[in-house]
């Protein structure tokens, strides 16, 4: 790659790498790609690193519609800085440090302005290209376009956001850092914060505890739950919970699946307060509602379960108070909570450290999804520029 | 019934009538009946009005268990003025204006102190008689016990009761009026206020405009809810709506029950932020669940649907933000927030005066049924003295 400063690129395209998925469970090849400059509202960012998120996988993985968009860049967690920006853009300018969201937050409308963290700016969804008009800001080699992967498409050393999707960050936080919030951490550590609340005392299970769930675990500390139990059928997630809070471990394949639940209910007398869902498991929703407490219990479904079953409750069981909320993105609204967590960073609040199992260069990318799939990594910053 | 004063009858048995039910769905007997003193923490009230709430009815036409204990005292909704009390009771003394409730709240145990309205004081649960024992405080003209009913039974001159089931209401208050805040009007109001907090301009939409649905459109109104809309298949509650608030109104009738989730989107450009079941049908709840806007719509659930079919939500209807809340009594805490809604009664904030569209002699009290399941009557209320 060559170097690109501002004044030689804007406005014009601009040749660099990308990893380009070709088909479904490929391998993703190291291709140069063409990207063109940003549109109004939109802006063209330079790639410092980016990360791997089971979302990533989830996709890559999927050979049918409404999920499969092939060619495609895939990556939607990554730091970068502002090359140029298109026309209406003020937001942000040159040279900025920036997280692009998956999560859209344009501040204007209503539900932006109100409550929740859905953005309904964009009538229609094109998970697969540009949300204003739904087409493609790549092209390959052969001035094929390249499909886009859910606004975002971090694994190219360059690419463009609407600037809905995109926060500006204090350039005090290390890329690496910084690159975390832009999905799986704040997801987590967001969820207690927004979408559940967690207050002080109270008790919290979490179900899963990768990224996301080690996330939450992390976020009840620093709101002062009185117990965080950690629920993971890898016995070696216990001694990495405890380094984002957690103090008590079920292994439901040593406990008997049937019985989490009632050694939930006994270590909280009675149902925890509060419920994660961390992996996108039907199965493992109710296993999670039925562990929460029958007063006032509340359930957080984190994970998303591409392909699942209906989930079914007797109103019976949620009538006495208990509560079941969904939270894309931990209910984070993206340019007004990332900086809040990017602060209590810099305050040594937060630990996002602990994270990074792994670095890696840009070419060695196909290595980053071995980890994860292997269930070896939390995450792994592939760096552009190495 | 002779005149009894606290002095006359403390420790003693009152010798009083009450409305008995010897067996499912027959009309209630006026019947001498025995009540026995206070045990500690209990209170003995002289119950001054009563009204009928569709719980009395569900539970009275019901023959098996774990709902059908014939013989029973019914009635839940009730104004009295202790007569007496038990050892260690300090909260009330004789003479004072109470309100007997069915959720309980002991203000001691860790979920009156914490979280939501489910105390957790009486281990086991006995929904037929005394919850500290599981006692009868009853006996009929043969010296045999007679049920209790949901740890009230106002349908007597005479009852007993838990002090974590009593509620001391300021003596300003008319006691018809106080007599509607012990169950259904406190449930609808209170659930805007707890259960949803329900927020100024936000969009609410009610499944059902009995005396809870009415209660949840009076507090919807209170709360500065910009539209609130009613769905009944009775066209005549369109009108008796408007008098608490109700802005729109859905027969689901008329424009086919599978659109009113499509109605009430348009009319809220995609979905409202507060559904209310106020009925108690699965199919209701379902109806509700879709009707709440994607990105944060709450669905609160206060009908209780006895013998209902499980509730069935796919993950990627809920995951955006979607959310269900159970609130058995609108997630009020009894002690705390009744008299807080006596507050906006006294203010002139609260219509109560709407909810009483009958009034009858205690000797009359069958026609109070005969009303409710005509669907002629909000609250007609009996009056024990008349
Ligand atoms: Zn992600
Ligand atoms: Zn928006
Ligand atoms: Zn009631
Ligand atoms: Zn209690």
């Amino acid at each position: 790659m060559e170097a690109k400063f501002p004044s030689e690129t804007a406005g014009k395209s601009i040749r660099c790498k990308a990893a380009v998925c070709r088909r479904a469970g490929e391998p993703l090849l190291i291709e140069e790609i063409e990207v063109a400059p940003p549109k109004a509202g939109e802006v063209r960012i330079k790639i410092l690193c980016t990360s791997l998120c089971h979302t990533d996988i989830s996709f890559w993985k999927s050979e049918s519609e409404p999920f499969s968009f092939f060619p495609r860049i895939f990556g939607h967690e990554a730091a970068g800085i502002v090359e140029s920006v298109g026309e209406d853009v003020e937001e942000v300018k040159v040279g900025d440090l920036v997280l692009p969201v998956v999560q859209r937050n344009c501040g204007e409308c209503r539900d932006c302005k109100f409550k929740g963290n859905s953005c309904t700016k964009f009538a229609t969804e094109f998970p697969h290209a540009m949300p204003s008009d739904g087409t493609s800001r790549f092209l390959d080699k052969n001035g094929q376009p390249l499909h886009h992967f859910i606004w975002v498409s971090s694994f190219a050393e360059y690419t463009v956001v609407d600037m809905a999707h995109l926060v500006k960050i204090s350039p005090e936080v290390p890329v690496d850092k910084a690159c975390l919030l832009s999905c799986g951490v704040t997801t987590g550590v967001g969820a207690t914060m927004k979408a559940a609340q967690v207050e002080e005392g109270s008790t919290v299970a979490i179900f899963g505890l990768g990224t996301v769930g080690l996330a939450v675990a992390e976020g009840a500390r620093i709101r002062g739950a009185s117990k965080i139990i950690g629920i993971d059928k890898n016995p070696d997630k216990f001694e990495i919970g405890k380094m984002f809070g957690v103090t008590d471990f079920v292994n439901p394949t040593s406990c008997g699946k049937d019985l989490v639940k009632r050694v939930i209910q006994e270590m909280t007398d009675g149902g925890a307060d509060y419920c994660f869902e961390c992996v996108g498991s039907t199965s493992l929703m109710k296993d999670a509602f039925d562990s929460s407490r029958p007063g006032c219990g509340k359930t957080v479904i984190l994970g998303m379960d591409m392909h699942g079953s209906p989930l079914s409750i007797h109103p019976f069981e949620i009538l006495t108070g208990r509560c079941i909320v969904g939270a894309i993105y931990g209910g984070v609204k993206s340019k007004q909570d990332i900086p809040i967590l990017v602060e209590k960073y810099l305050q040594k609040e937060l630990n996002l450290d602990g994270f990074i199992t792994h670095e890696i260069k840009f070419k060695d990318i196909n290595k980053a999804f071995d980890l994860l799939l292997e269930g070896k990594s939390l995450r792994c910053i592939i760096w552009m520029d190495k």
